[in-house]
Order: structure tokens, then sequence, then C-alpha cells
């Protein structure tokens, strides 16, 4: 039976017949990861049009590769070898239809030098390819979705222990510290991106970078986190509530906010376009009043990436297929005073959508921990 | 007075009149961080030939420019406005000799897609520059050494937290979450790499990723990590001895890689090249009987990167000058039995070394942590 990185890569091979390409030289260490399993980096994959692949290394990963991926061909470059001699070697060997075959690139992440040395070592003009792979990965397989629903597992579970834990005395940066850790605990191999903790107003700044802020100094505190489970992102976003009573406007504009998030995943199903879904959501705050302090697309799509290929924005007419797993993520945000957003994780299935993120539970009621 | 910032321009600016060069368009956003103090990401920086510059930024990072950068030149690009069209009317402000004037672009970060975007624009041929802003990195600044010296602090601060509190039952990646932890505890803004731990044999592997083997398993464990302050990296290694008594093999490799380090610190001083500092060590190490298991280079750059330009490196002939920081971490490993590297932070001084990392101790007897 064919491996899971051997049905990626005859995915990639019918891209590369269709546009009469004969391999693909892959330098995004993410992408050679999908599509061959190897994530030790400073590595490159050449990709046949028959699917077959080799892999440039170097070393440091001889033995790890022999153990792990035996299946896989791979080229060792020798520390004293220069890196130009072993591309024309394992180039050769891979690909020997050098003088006629034709190659791409991923001209988004290549950097000009390797451009400019992989072109004078194979000799001709790469096709230059942008986002292909990307857009192969929004349709998420299995193994996939078990990851992120691990990821979002320990995501869960790390905000809970926090939650429970809460003080009013903890900087936003001891709360992100406390965050990171207890994620891990839960089984997270890392966070996904740098966690941000932003208490009352703060919360308005968009990628707001956790300070000496005390938690005791709002009402309110924006957390927006996620973990990484074998390379597999979560993202989450829920808005805590530190007082007893909150004041009207924060209360409208969290429900709002949730009203808004809940009609986008009812509108989800195959078909539909991603900016229909951004629509359902920016209607309903448009008609509370809040239309221009919602001033970011709806949410992105989610996987070896945080910000994966797939975008719920303004006008987008890409078309949600079963798969794909997105962030749904509305905010309203009123700069100097407070901000407000809700963001969870969604698996869009044959009959909607399914979050994956449900369990960690949204109503306003929930949200409430008042502190001493 | 000139900020920091500005000396350094001034001092890319000195390369740019050497190379007739009128405009450095900056991608890598650690290099914009070094010239300009922006590290939000996304942006791209102008320097021109008299160190003036231009942060071509967007929307997101508007408010904190103002505030945090008040005198820098930006250009903030709507969302609703193509890249392109951002770039056209940015450079022309910046840049108004367009159509005379000479540009240098990062040939070794930026993108192909990025550098064939920059070149429709600005019409010319760019001047493909490799290293330049690495290489003015070497030399650290006040401002940056007393960076390092906090992320020293933090690193050992957390290391004394789980030497002090180790557990044979802990896992190597439990360790990694305490170690971790500890080091934002001690005011880490985070780690500077993925932390390595090694039980027993396992150390004698390159780059080993932490797993469930636990740490009473081994006689002793390989811990590699660093902190992240303010951008600034430390980077340490250290080899905990788990057992009341080692074997005779593990003793006198210790003492081996010891003796080559501390050889290796009394030979730095300015003037003398890289690659003699290697030699001194690695003639430690092949008189000891173990050359061939010395089998990397003996350290490298310290600064915004973890692998900084710079290298103790076999036969490397880059002269040594004050200001420069550089790891020192010889290494002997026998596969399958066992791997000992000692590492620290070095400071090259008009007289010699200092050690930024002395304070951890590295002698075998304060390595001991018997585990009951």
């Amino acid at each position: 039976m064919a491996t899971v990185y051997e049905q990626r890569r005859a995915r990639l091979a019918q891209i590369l017949k269709k546009r009469d390409i004969d391999m693909f030289f892959v330098c995004d260490p993410v992408n050679v990861g999908y599509l061959c399993g190897f994530t030790g980096g400073d590595s490159f994959l050449m990709v046949g049009r028959d699917a077959a692949a080799m892999l440039l290394t170097d070393g440091r990963f001889e033995t790890f590769l022999k153990e792990e991926i035996p299946d896989l061909a791979i080229y060792v470059r020798k520390t004293s070898e220069p890196f130009s001699r072993a591309l024309a070697k394992a180039s050769k060997e891979f690909f020997p239809s050098k003088e006629s075959g034709s190659y791409a690139v991923e001209s988004g992440t290549i950097s000009l030098r390797m451009f400019e040395l992989v072109e004078s070592v194979l000799d001709r003009t790469a096709v230059p390819v942008c986002g292909a792979i990307e857009a192969l990965r929004m349709k998420k397989d299995r193994t996939e979705i078990t990851a992120i629903r691990r990821s979002a597992r320990a995501a869960i579970e790390g905000f809970g222990a926090i939650k429970a834990g809460l003080q009013k005395e903890w900087s936003e940066i001891d709360l992100r510290n406390e965050l990171d850790y207890q994620m891990r605990r839960a089984g997270a191999d890392d966070v996904s991106f740098p966690t941000i903790v932003a208490v009352g107003s703060r919360a308005a700044l968009p990628h707001a970078e956790p300070t000496c802020k005390l938690i005791g100094e709002g009402e309110s505190v924006l957390i927006d986190w996620g973990a990484k489970y074998r390379g597999y992102a979560s993202d989450l976003t829920r808005v805590l509530m530190t007082r007893k009573k909150i004041s009207k406007k924060l209360t409208d504009i969290y429900q709002t906010v949730l009203k808004a998030q809940q009609k986008a995943i009812q509108t989800i199903r195959p078909g539909i376009t991603a900016g229909e879904v951004d629509r359902a959501a920016r209607q309903v705050i448009e008609e509370a009043g809040y239309g221009r302090c919602f001033n970011h697309g709806l949410g992105h799509g989610l996987g070896l990436a945080i910000h994966d290929a797939g975008a719920f924005s303004v006008g987008n007419d890409l078309q949600l297929r079963p798969g794909m797993v997105m962030t749904v993520e509305p905010g309203i945000y009123l700069p100097g005073r407070l901000g407000v957003r809700i963001e969870d994780d969604v698996l869009i299935t044959p009959g909607g959508a399914e979050v994956l993120t449900r369990s960690l539970g949204s109503s306003l009621e929930e949200m409430f921990v008042p502190l001493p």
C-alpha cells in the first residue's frame, strides 16, 4: 500500500504532468517534510513526474534517515563536498534526462542565491512555481486531521490549567509562560506561534506581544494561542472576564462576536466560497453597528503552517472542500478601550463543519473567572 | 547623538559607498531589526548610501512604529494596496534617483519571487549581495553585549533550577519542558533554539531531539540549550552525571573535552585566526586519541542568530577582533556508547577572551547530580 507520502507525491506528480515539468526541486523545509516525512531541515527534495523522490541531505541526518525513513532515496553530502557538486551528482542520479528535462523551483521560498546555484548546476532555465504544494496541503488527509485534533487537545488542556490557576498578580508575560508550559505538559511539542496575551484595552492592538501589565488591571484578558503536535498547529482565541460584573459594552460586543462566529460556522459547507462565509459573519457585526471595528479576515487555513493556504476573506472565491481545516475568528476592536475575538478551528466535512475545538466552550458564562 | 541604529547604518553606508551602490533593499527580518529596531516582521527596509532609511510596512504596525520608533521614516501600505504599487511609491519617495541609481538585494534571503517583483518595479538590475550585513553583525556593540549577558544569565538560572530539581522519572521531553519554562521564569523571552536533551548513548547523535527516554536510564545526560533575550541568543551545553560513580571512559573523555575547551579559550585573542583556535582544541583531543570522534567545528558566532557569521572551523582564516561573540564547544562522540560536549559563550576582548557563561561552572565535580 502506498504510504501517505507516496500518496501526496502522486498528487504533486499529476500537477507536474499537467504542466509538463519533469522534476520539482523542493526547498521549503515544511514542504520537504510534507512530501517525504523528513523534518530535519537543511535538505532538498527532488520529486519526479512519476512521484519518485530523492532527498539531498548531509551526514548529520544519515543515521536518522536510514532508521526512520528507510525507503527514501537519499544523497548524503559529505562536509568536505561543495553543495554545487553534491547537487550535480544527486540530480544526475535522480534525474538522468538532464539535457532535455524541465524542472520547477518554489519561487516563493527559494533564495535568489540558491536559485542561481541550481540553475548553473542544472544548466537550464527553471520554471518558477508558487504555491502549488501549499494548495495541495489545503486538503488534509487522515494522518493530518488526527495530528490537528491532538494539537487542539493540548491547547485546550493547557488553557484549562491556566484558567483554573489564574492570578491577578500575574503579568501578561507570566500568563504566557504558564500557558506555554501547560500546553507542553499536555503533550504539545511546542507552541504553534508566539502566544498573545492582552489585558483590557491592549486587546484592541493587533498582534499584541505580552508585556508586564498585570491581569488584575483590566476587566478582561484576550488570549490567542495554539499548540504544535507532530508539526501540526492549532490556533484558538478566548477572552476571559476577570471581574464579577463587566460593562454593558463588553457584554454586547462579546455576544455579537459569538453570534457572528456561530453564523459563519453554520454557513460552512462544501461548495460554498470562502468569501460567503466571511460575509455571513461580517453581516452580523455590521448589523450590530461594529462593521468598521472588524478590520481583518474571518479566518485562515491551518495545518503545518499556522497560516496555511486558504482564507475566509472579503470576496474570496475559493470553494470549500471536505478535508480543509480553517480558523473562524471574528473580532471587534475599539482602540484604546477593548477588544474581543473568538477563534475556533473547523474541519470542513461533506455535511458542513466540525468544530475541532468545541470542547473548550465559548459562551460568555464560561469565560467568567472573577479574581478576588 | 546618533542612535545605535544610525551607527549601524553608517557602517553599512560605508560598504555601499565602496561598492558604488545607492540603496540596499533589506528583506531579512533579523537584518531589518538590526538596522532600524523594528522586529514586527513582514516589512522591508531601504537604506541609502547616506545611512538614511525607510521602512515599507503595513497598517498592523503603524501605531507601534509611531510610538516606539518615531524617528524612522515609514511607508504604510494599506490592505487594499498591491505590494508592487506600494514598493513603487515608497522607493520613489525614498530613492528618487530611480533612473540612474544602483541598488542591492540580499541574495541569500530574498526569495526569487520577491526579487523578480523588486526588479520589475525598480526597472533595473539589482546587485546581489550576500552576507554583508551578517559580517557587520559579527562585531557586537554595547547594547548587544548587554543583551547577550542577560540571555546567558536566564539560561544559567534556568539550568540551575532543573539541576536542583532533576528527577530520574523525568523523560528527556519532561526535562526540556521544565528547562524551557525555567529560562522564561528567569527572564528569557523564549528559547534561542529547540533544546536538546540526550540521555546516555543518545548524546552521541548530532542534534538529538528529546524523546520519552527517562533520565534514570543512563549514567549521563547531555543538555544543549539557550535563551533568547531581546532577540539575542545564548547557547550552552553541559553533561550532567546522574550516577554516583561513572565509567573511567566517560571520566577520561569529559576531562579531555574540558581541557580542549580551556586550551581553546586561552588561545583566543585579537589577531589570531579562527582556524588557529579550532586547532588548539582539536590538538588536545587528537593527542588523547579521540581525533576522529570530534566531527564538527569548535564553535560559531552568536548574536541575533543562534548561528551568527563566523566559525571556529578547520583552516578558517577569519581574524578575531574585539567585540565578536562566539561559542566554544568541543565534543567527543562514541556512537552507540556516549557523547560529551562542553559549550560556553565567549566575548573577544582587546586582551583575550571573556567567558560570558563562566558562572555556570564546568568541572566534572560540578556536573555530578546523582539520582537515588
